[in-house]
Parts: C-alpha cells; sequence; structure tokens
C-alpha cells in the first residue's frame, strides 16, 4: 500500500457532482482554529486541476477566510464562469452544511514566450543550513508539514522585545521534502506568521482574512525547483484599526521569483 | 437641475431586484476596449455600498477581467456570503445577456482602535505642481477624467527608449476635483498605465486581468483628504510569458498610506 505524502493526503479531493468536490480537514493540518489557511487555498487549486473543463496553469489566485472551517468534511462547489482562448476564470465556494467558509476566485492561463525580465532582487542570504524548527508551540499542528530555515524574524520567543521591522526571510520546503507543484506553492506562499507578532514581539489574536497570489512560474520552472528549499521573504506596509497587510515575495535558490503574494490580516491588540 | 460628477455619473446604479443592479457603460469612461477597468471595480464596490446588507466599509477588493463589457447595459449580480460580527464577504458577478465579463470578491469590515504604525516609506517628492497631463492619446477617454502630474515614470512619447526601472510615481485626483470615498480611491488604484509600456519605452497589447486592492484607510481618513491629490507610485516585479504583475501603493499629501494595490496584466510582444 503506497502511503501519501502528507501535503498530498491534506488536498485529497472526491468529485461528487458537476462542479462539486467534497474535502476533509485532517489534524495533522490543524491551526489555532481550524486548518492551516494555507492548506485550504492549496485545496482549491487543486480542485480546479481536478476539474475536467481546467484549462491553462495558475495565474491569479484569491482566497477569502470568511468563517472558520470545523473539523470533518466540507463542500467545495466551483465553476469556470468564464473560458478564453488564453485563460480561464473560477468562482469557487468551500462550504459546511451548506454555511459559506471560504470563497475565492482564481485566473488560470496559457502561458507562451515573450520578453521577460526579473526587476525584483532576491534578498542576499546564505544557503539553507536545514531546518531549525518553525519555533511555534505545539498546538499548531500543520508546521510540522514543513522545514523551515529562519534567515531573519523568527517567530518571537518569550522575552521577545518589540521590532521596528516586520521582514521574516526563511528557507522553507515540505516534510518531508516533496516535488514542487502549484498546490504547494500556493500553501507556502501562506507559510509567514502574523507580522505583528514580530512588530510587538509576541503573539496575539491575528488571522488572515483575504490572500491573493501570482503565481509568475510555469510548470517546467516548477520542475526544475524539485523538492528543493524556497526562498520566502515576507514584510507589511501598515497596522491600522484592526487590520495589517502581508506582502511576500517566493524564490527559488537559483533566483527565480516563483509568486509574489499579498495577504491582508485581522488582529487584536 | 443637478449634474452629477463625471465619477458618480460613471458607477451609477439602479437596483433591479434582490441581490441584482443595473449599470450601463458610458463614452466618457471608454478605454482601448471596453470602459477603464477602475470604473468597473468602483462600479462593483459602489453595488455594495448600495446594497441594504452592507456592513462595514472597504477592507479587501478582488476584481477579475474575464472579458471585455461591451458598450451599453450590463447586470451586477451580489450577494454576502458570509456577514460576520465585524467583516462581510461578498461575490459578484457583472454579466451582459448572461455571459460573465467581471468576477469579483470584497471584505467589508468594522474597524477598531488597536495598535498601528506604518512601516512603508512615502516617495520623497516635490508637491504637485497641477496637472500636466497623462500623456494618453485621444482613444484613452477615461483619462480625461483625472489630473495626473507625473513625477517620475510619465507615459513615453513617441521616441522613448527602453527603461530599467518599470517605476511611475504620479499626483492624481479626480478631473474636476471631488471628495474622495471608497469608490474613487477604488478607481485610482487602477490609474498606473501597464509597466511594460515604460520597460520596452513603448505601448504594446496589455491589459489587467485581476485586480487586488487592501485598504488602510477608514472612512474618517479619507474625509480628511477631500479633494487633495494622492500620490501614487507603483512598479513591476516580474514579466514572464505573457504575464506581469505590478505593485502600488497610494498615499494621501499628509503621508497617510491610504491603500496598497496589485494587479497582473496580460501582454503581447
Amino acid at each position: 500500500m503506497e502511503t501519501l505524502h502528507p501535503f498530498d493526503s491534506g488536498i485529497a479531493l472526491v468529485p461528487a457532482g458537476p462542479d462539486l468536490m467534497v474535502g476533509r480537514t485532517l489534524p495533522e493540518w490543524a491551526n489555532m482554529v481550524g486548518p492551516f489557511g494555507g492548506i485550504t487555498a492549496a485545496t482549491l487549486v487543486h480542485a480546479i486541476q481536478m476539474h475536467p473543463d481546467c484549462h491553462g496553469r495558475p495565474v491569479a489566485l484569491t482566497v477569502n477566510f470568511a468563517a472558520p472551517i470545523a473539523d470533518g468534511a466540507f463542500d467545495v462547489g466551483l465553476r469556470a464562469a468564464r473560458t478564453n482562448r488564453s485563460n480561464q476564470h473560477w468562482i469557487l465556494e468551500l462550504t459546511q452544511d451548506g454555511e459559506t467558509k471560504t470563497t475565492a476566485t482564481a485566473v488560470f492561463g496559457v502561458r507562451r514566450e515573450t520578453w521577460s525580465g526579473t526587476e525584483a532582487v532576491p534578498p542576499d542570504v546564505p544557503t539553507p543550513k536545514g531546518p531549525t524548527g518553525s519555533g511555534f508551540p505545539p498546538p499548531i499542528v500543520w508546521t510540522e508539514n514543513y522545514q523551515m530555515s529562519f534567515v531573519d524574524g523568527a517567530l518571537p520567543g518569550v522575552d521577545a522585545e518589540p521590532n521596528t521591522s516586520s521582514t521574516t526571510t526563511l528557507w522553507m520546503r515540505d516534510n518531508p521534502p516533496r516535488r514542487l507543484d502549484f498546490p504547494a506553492l500556493t500553501a507556502m506562499c501562506d507559510l509567514f506568521y502574523p507580522r505583528v507578532f514580530l512588530r510587538q514581539g509576541r503573539a496575539l489574536p491575528a488571522g488572515t482574512i483575504s490572500l491573493n497570489i501570482y503565481f509568475h512560474a510555469d510548470q517546467d520552472q516548477l520542475d526544475a525547483q524539485g523538492d528543493d528549499f524556497l526562498l520566502g521573504t515576507a514584510h507589511a506596509n501598515r497596522f491600522s484599526r484592526g487590520y495589517f497587510d502581508q506582502t511576500a515575495e517566493i524564490w527559488s535558490r537559483g533566483g527565480v521569483l516563483l509568486a509574489t503574494t499579498q495577504q491582508i490580516v485581522y488582529f487584536k491588540g
């Protein structure tokens, strides 16, 4: 009997009708309340990829975390609202007992050769030294599914002081290592703990409300990555009246910008 | 008879049933193909604000431009998929004759006092010198509805050379000036012409596929702005195989970060 990688178990779906798939939360992917948002986002990408109408590869994704997903089964309703020659627009809704828990839209596209160039510059950092642990306390189960090697801005410890910068930079990959694909890249876009923890030097109530990802890599650039570490760097622009943003870049070790991502996070404190 | 400001005419909607409103394109807001994406995005924000279930103010918005909107009437279907105590999640779809032209999701929220801080730094620029014109050729009608004073990275002229930077920084406001509100701020997030024009020193086929906005300002911060110029700065991170991103910040003259925004743009060339 073959054993699935924990990530593949986490995003598993069973078609249950036209435009409907059924998934299930797993204890290995538990966050403080409900599952890790990254595994939910990855599951939605996977749902589109499994759909018979799927055309092209992920270009853009927005996932809105409307309410906590309860332990157990969930439905993913999805539909291609529009299919053009070179791209396709999806609308998705994750529900439990008819209650909306997550909404999403996605753009898939067919890529073709054009002029290209990368203007962003990867952080100048040492190569990964091997996993150092996430620093997350045991209730945050999902972090066990990642190897994280922090270069800068690790999770503040018990005696941490406030910081003037919200930047975290780390090497990261699945644990155990797994060949990179679009769902895995999606999940890693949500790997950065809330930036307000770093600024305040302590954990406080906070949760992602909406996550946006632009995929800059095509399939061959993900294939070239294999199961190597990715370099992620994230920072916030503004914290104000209960919300802040965080913006991140995901780089390959070789300096290919695989994705840019941003999210808006709710916080108290 | 009172005359509406062109922006208010542009976003006008008539309720046509529960969860349905009807709008109409206007020649004054025409872009190369279909209307300016910013006026469409603003119309969707306005639709939510007009809906009797609306709770709170805009926090996050994603608009996916699935197909060109034809001249004439359009339907906006919208529904609050989830209403929580402090936020609300909307799903919207703009259609013409039943065909999906635009999809969107939005998060509205009720803000409350918390710790706050702005980590981003506004560009160090001279105060606005008055409008200098957008530099857009006549077929791009909508640009007449804005005053633009470019500090850096104006639209390339006929003999322009390629640039190594994709950064544009400009002062901007409605033309004629109009008190800032959330729909107007939404539209201005889409005011930056495609970054690939600047990099290549020429116009080429390009169009926004998906636009994402995080609103950092509450109503009182928009009110404080009045009808003054806003400072916008935009740049791209990566151009690759038919797509590029552009990321922008919208600042008040007084240095308040009102919104951060990003979009993914399709291009040929």
